[in-house]
């Protein structure tokens, strides 16, 4: 049974309970939204190492790091350090990109060693394997993609990326649109390639119900992309944007009747004030499925920060309702991350995330933020570090310019909590007296 | 005549001229918003080496860097490298926040050397002063106080946060409140402390009409502090701060009858979904006054990381309409920022800016995004180099991983951008052909 089928017929398994202990929810409130597809469980079955997270309403949003190999630089001791630090920034999924050198050791390794759950966009592979062997991708079959994609569910993926919804008559709409860039998304760079290429309408969605089955053997979760998603504000909420989003709500009804778990992705790049609405309308479609979100980066200016524009985008899509989000590094658009761009991207991700469960009002998610205030107050120094996002972060920073004082080096015998404290006390006990 | 009057007296001064010019905008359009108040002209008549600034509706949100000793670093060479660091990031203010050492030879070597307007918390000088003298702030008058005020204004300030908002009332909600931290504005703390002390309403309110005397002989811009800002996510919106911003109301309309500028401060920290609300508020009560927002930050946990918390809330109070973002540093609530502290806080501020013009509308805000767009799918490396808001940031990450491709080392041969473009003009011209 999928963890759908398992959540519908009412029985609590063991990775449910897993996935529900981690969010200090009860695994009863979790049943419900597991079985009509408003929360997924990722927990793919033959991913032996794994514990199950969930993502989906009512619960915390979710972070996911992404590692991954480039031809350009296709080290396998340099993936499992990005691991890790994907894995200390905190983490709740990690995707594997790899496309470049071996790229089935790179997941096995991956998959052997992540306690979680392990995502990808599945046709990167049978793509990589084209080019190792000198082919086109055009000529590759679909067969072959489709045993590729059972290949890598078989490894023991817990959620895979497949971008179905990209219809020829949405691929011509992006000349209509006058795109700024046609296709950012790589799998759906070579999802549309494969199309114009065969000249057909796609695979992956016409072979979706071989896709599904797929999935439903090995209990992955199926996260429908946005192979089309804006690549810069310009591109933005446009028709070949939508005409994908119109056409995801058909994919995820015929998952979920087969009992498998669905998740849809989100943009991209998207102006501030419309990512609200973005993700009003991609719950809509999806009819409430789980949604992740690539930032959306509020800018297209700022490459170099757009761990900062991303997590911008972040907070405003998991205040409106997303649920999962995607980590972008300062090094997106420039050059393969490292993993301190990793750690950093991870760690921006997690703040938006916090904002925005404070926005959705998660039950009990500004203890956390009174907690340290109330640490701040009382010039606890050990107490704030010790509730601090990045306690590391925060004793380097501390450290940087010392202080004779109890306060800290900006404010020194100036600290606005040292100078108010006294006179309201001494104000109170006249008060009293009187 | 201040830059209110003469614009009142449909006068374009040189300084509405040149403030016009920088935002590019026509002098025609910002007179009628500076004649009631909507726009300031940050330029005091003694700051000579000004470059004026205009700051409120209809213009670029605009960026303040701040900089300033504390008694445990008060070197002056110090003091002028995050001056410059804050100019090279490209701020558009700066205020000297100096609570540490010769507090007056910081502040007029930064007046000789600064063209940005210069702001600073006045009260700041006669609190130092009174420490440096061994004397207790609460015995300092209100005629001292005064003094010092129209002492830093002579020197050139172009424009002064003062506190005068507090009351008596609006304190005893603190408590009322169950703040977590009662005040965390240093002004705001020296203020309250002082009435405190003294059993006595805010002398920066009685003597309100005397400070408006002063910011009118020099063309000094007033800017009404938050003192009772929240400084935690628990206190935001409560009593003690609302009634803060209740009495700016009055206030405003004091010193516009007198024909001197005011701007009005906003929060601190505050849960994201609540900024819009708290901005719309603000801009209510203070009549359309220019808003001056320090961040929001919208969560406590992750100090070390404050440039990212308050630049995601400035972009939603930018996009809810503030139209001045005080720059927030990673070494916030940790140690006095150093020069690349200041330099990455500014840069930050400057996203969420940008990001909230395209909100706003600003027009031709988002030509900036697209040209860099449009570099970006052209391959076009210095292109976008040139375009991006740190070109120095991004050619040393460009260059972190190396390529062998014309695209970048994150996909390499998968590059989306030249994977799919050919396929596109295949089928371009075999659409043709047909």
């Amino acid at each position: 049974m999928t963890h759908m089928e398992s959540a519908r017929a009412g029985k609590i398994n063991d990775a449910l309970q897993a996935a529900a202990a981690k969010d200090g929810v009860s695994p009863e409130a979790l049943l419900d939204a597991a079985a009509t597809g408003r929360v997924a469980i990722l927990a793919g079955d033959r991913h032996e190492a794994v514990s199950p997270v969930a993502v989906g309403a009512g619960l915390r949003t979710k972070v996911n790091g992404t590692i991954g190999t480039s031809p350009d630089q296709a080290d396998l001791t340099a993936e499992m350090c990005k691991l890790l630090a994907a894995i200390r920034a905190g983490a709740d999924t990690v995707m594997d990109l790899s496309i470049g050198g071996n790229v089935r050791e790179a997941r096995a390794q991956i998959l052997r060693e992540c306690r979680l759950p392990v995502g990808t966009v599945v046709i990167y592979r049978a793509a990589v394997d084209a080019a190792q062997q000198g082919r086109n991708w055009e000529d590759v079959s679909e067969d072959e993609i489709l045993a590729s994609i059972q290949e890598q569910a078989r490894e023991g993926l817990d959620f895979m990326t497949i971008h179905p919804a990209i219809t020829m008559g949405a691929l011509r709409m992006i000349d209509g649109s006058g795109r700024i860039t046609p296709i950012v998304s790589r799998g759906g760079a070579l999802t549309g390639k494969w199309m114009m290429g065969n000249d057909c309408e796609n695979p992956l969605r016409s072979r979706f119900d071989d896709i599904i089955g797929i999935c439903r053997a090995y209990n992955t979760t199926i996260s429908i992309g946005d192979g089309l998603r804006p690549g810069c504000l310009h591109d933005g909420l446009d028709s070949a944007h939508l005409a994908e989003y119109a056409t995801m709500s058909e994919l995820v009804r015929r998952a979920r009747l087969a009992g498998v778990q669905v998740i849809v992705e989100g943009p991209g790049h998207l102006r501030a004030d419309l990512i609200a609405s973005d993700v009003q309308l991609l719950k809509k479609v999806a009819d409430g499925a789980p949604a992740y979100y690539m930032g959306p980066l509020v800018t297209d200016v700022a490459p170099g920060y757009d761990h900062i524009t991303s997590a911008i985008g972040a907070t405003l899509a998991a205040s409106a309702g997303a649920d999962f989000l995607c980590a972008v590094t300062a090094a997106e658009h420039l050059s393969l991350p490292q993993p301190d761009d990793i750690y950093l991207g991870v760690m921006a991700a997690r703040i938006a995330a916090h904002a925005g469960d404070l926005s959705k009002r998660i039950p009990a998610s500004q203890d956390w933020d009174d907690r340290l205030s109330k640490a701040r107050y009382e010039l606890d120094w050990t107490g704030q570090s010790s509730h601090a996002i990045d306690p590391q972060k925060f004793e380097s920073l501390r450290r940087a310019t010392p202080t004779r004082s109890p306060s800290c080096s900006i404010c020194s015998d100036f600290c606005p909590m040292r100078i108010f404290a006294p006179a309201r006390e001494s104000r109170k006990r006249a008060t009293v007296g009187r």
